[in-house]
């Protein structure tokens, strides 16, 4: 079994996706994160949904979180509004690197290796050999896991 | 609203948990990861996917990741042996702090704030008042996103 085999579609956007967008499908998916792409199948970043929620905290909340009780419901409600007019690129953090890429040749255990070196969530995976270097998808943790646990 | 109102069950284990049931939580119900308790209602930590794929990695390959390319896939397939009569506890990284844990009558931004400040995919709800600190809940950062975000 190699990597090919356990790449899997996953929701993604783009660093010029709209931010607002990018929001609701984090949230109607309920998706941890979104992998984001440069280009047409070139891994970027991976946005994690609490990155997002950074994004709608205001500055000053977040420098000083005891306002956070004291700001009323109303203005809770428009937090979204930060959002406006904004790219996905824009909620990246300024020290976000590309999620780890793995070979779609690389076997299992290179993969687990992988995700265990960096602690990532999931593992990009692209075609080597006749693929190019096209995205052929992702393997998340669990689905790594689900691979290695014994049958039955 | 109140975190209360947005707090739900989530997949929990306690620290006494075996490790390779833990594992196939996680795989089967493809999660990111595992609330951990240390006892009834006490969150303990978080226990992420990737963890778990690393406590499969053998230390020699952590080391030297270039051996995983040269680890026979029979190899590989007895990964998860390593978990045997092993804890969730055991699975945990020396450093691993309890999750963030917000009070059931805390606002939608002090969550928010929270959740931004430790960039914590979860955020665990204790119960104040008549509930004490009783374990309500959890509130994922999708989940929060989706609460945040203007209907329709």
């Amino acid at each position: 079994m190699r990597a090919r085999d356990l790449a899997v579609a996953y929701e993604s956007v783009t660093v010029d996706s709209d931010a607002l967008e990018a929001a609701r499908l984090l949230a109607e998916h309920r998706l941890p994160g979104l992998l984001v792409l440069a280009g047409p199948g070139e891994p970027r970043a991976i946005l994690p949904a609490s990155q997002m929620i950074k994004t709608l905290v205001p500055a000053y909340v977040l420098e000083d979180p005891a306002l956070a009780a004291v700001v009323d419901e109303q203005h809770a409600d428009r937090l979204c509004e930060a959002l406006a007019g904004r790219r996905v690129g824009d909620c990246l953090p300024a020290d976000a690197g590309p999620p780890p890429v793995a070979d779609a040749d690389d076997t299992v255990l290179e993969v687990a290796t992988l995700m265990a070196r960096v602690r990532s969530p999931l593992v990009a995976v692209t075609g080597g050999g006749e693929a190019g270097g096209a995205l052929l998808g992702v393997i998340t943790a669990s689905r790594l896991l689900d691979a290695l646990l014994p049958r039955g």
